[in-house]
């Protein structure tokens, strides 16, 4: 299981004026606030920035190294921020977020991947859009594994991202993302799935709840990257219940360990 | 979906002393709220009362129709007492909890589910006990369906149990009644499974929490019975948000009823 914390993203209004205000102290505290409850690694997006997103990139990496060791997660579809960003990377193997199947997108992101040794999201759309159909995202899922991996990238590194669409648009929009990631780990058991929860509950009531129970459902099929945010304790709890419930989890020590922490007060 | 409500079971110590001593109202009005909450079928259990279990179940029976509509689900390993309760039956359909491949009780429970054209909980498990694996579990299974449908039983009102056990026993526990499910309904489409919860988190802190994720783990493996407590609102509300996201609620209406109705506040 691979979490990435999501909060360090200046399209968050808590952080976009201590970014634009190079607010250090509150950026660093942020990220350690993610490591502390349980992120592997620490998403970094400023992609709102449009003026200067290179330089506030390398400013937000440089400053949250010099306070977490936890490798970084570099979110942008820019190669150029993220080329710059990943530059300055001394944590452990960085992550990028992320690749598609769009022909410029993915010529201009594998030669980072290569170059960085990097992970890789990859999300699985192409030059048309996100599909609708799990059979036609798995499609543009076995393209891009077959390409990155015949160019270099351990299938190890790779995290295939669904994209989660909302239900209340379209009632099987959750289903179609269960059917790929299933497909994906039948056809790859050594690629990764990830995704990202919100969306699936776009438009509904209750979203939280929504989002918790999509977890689960795509957890037991197979996905095991989430980008989410650590700082929910309701969320987490559910992460480590489910690990233990799949046998993910020796004798449940990460369970009980959570348990004892007060995860589930 | 089918939810059957646990409640009216003698081994509850609520249950057992309104049974004793005949309280009718206090019976009725578990009975009513359990359908109100929910319940399809409303379970029937009074197994520990060892010596004269056929009377009170006939009593039970009886009360209970007398002021609900839904229909019943009798619970007794014992077939005298299913013939005792099946025979006094007014409110539809009523299912049979449980058969199971052990011989004898194969034998003597199948001609009850025929001349009542019952539905039937079919218990994973023969003269040898209960399987560790989901194949051993799916060969039963495979036995079961191809005898009751041979002797006439409609698959669709068969219901597997592929009999939870405790994941702090055995830490592969839930993933082997995950794949039976699975297998079940590949196999099967129109037959249908169904469980109970809470053996799964025996003997581990936070029982509420891993039963609700076990529930939503097993219905995104097709799992579409439980036998629970219809009043707990966390655990139904769980239920219907499981059931919008994959796709089982046209326009996610279910779900936003019960939102309406509160059961998310």
């Amino acid at each position: 299981m691979l979490i990435v914390g999501e909060l360090i993203n200046t399209s968050r209004a808590a952080i976009k004026p201590a970014v634009e205000s190079r607010d250090a102290t509150f950026i660093k505290e942020i990220a350690q606030n993610q490591v502390d409850a349980g992120a592997d690694y620490v998403d970094v997006n400023c992609g709102t920035v449009v003026s200067n997103e290179a330089e506030t990139m390398a400013w937000l990496v440089e400053t949250i190294q010099s306070h977490i060791n936890a490798p970084l997660c570099l979110d942008s579809p820019n190669p150029e921020v993220l080329n710059t960003g990943l530059s300055l990377i001394k944590n452990g193997q960085p992550m990028i977020n992320s690749i598609t199947a769009e022909k410029e997108r993915f010529t201009k992101v594998l030669p980072l991947v290569l170059r960085f040794k990097a992970k890789i999201v990859c999300l699985c759309m192409d030059d048309s859009g996100i599909p609708k159909t799990a059979a036609d995202r798995l499609k543009i899922a076995v393209k891009m594994v077959g390409d990155m991996v015949e160019a270099g990238v351990p299938e190890d590194d790779i995290y295939l991202d669904p994209l989660v669409q909302p239900v209340s648009a379209a009632g099987q929009a959750g289903l179609e993302v269960l059917k790929t990631i299933y497909g994906i780990k039948q056809k790859y058991p050594k690629v990764h799935g990830i995704c990202g929860l919100s969306n699936v509950s776009y438009g509904l009531p209750n979203r939280k709840i929504l989002n918790q129970v999509f977890m689960i459902q795509t957890m037991t099929m197979g996905m095991d990257g989430y980008i989410l945010d650590p700082l929910d304790q309701s969320m987490m709890g559910f992460v480590y219940a489910s690990q233990a419930l799949l046998g993910e989890d020796k004798f449940c020590m990460k369970y009980l360990t959570a348990h004892r922490r007060g995860l589930y007060a």
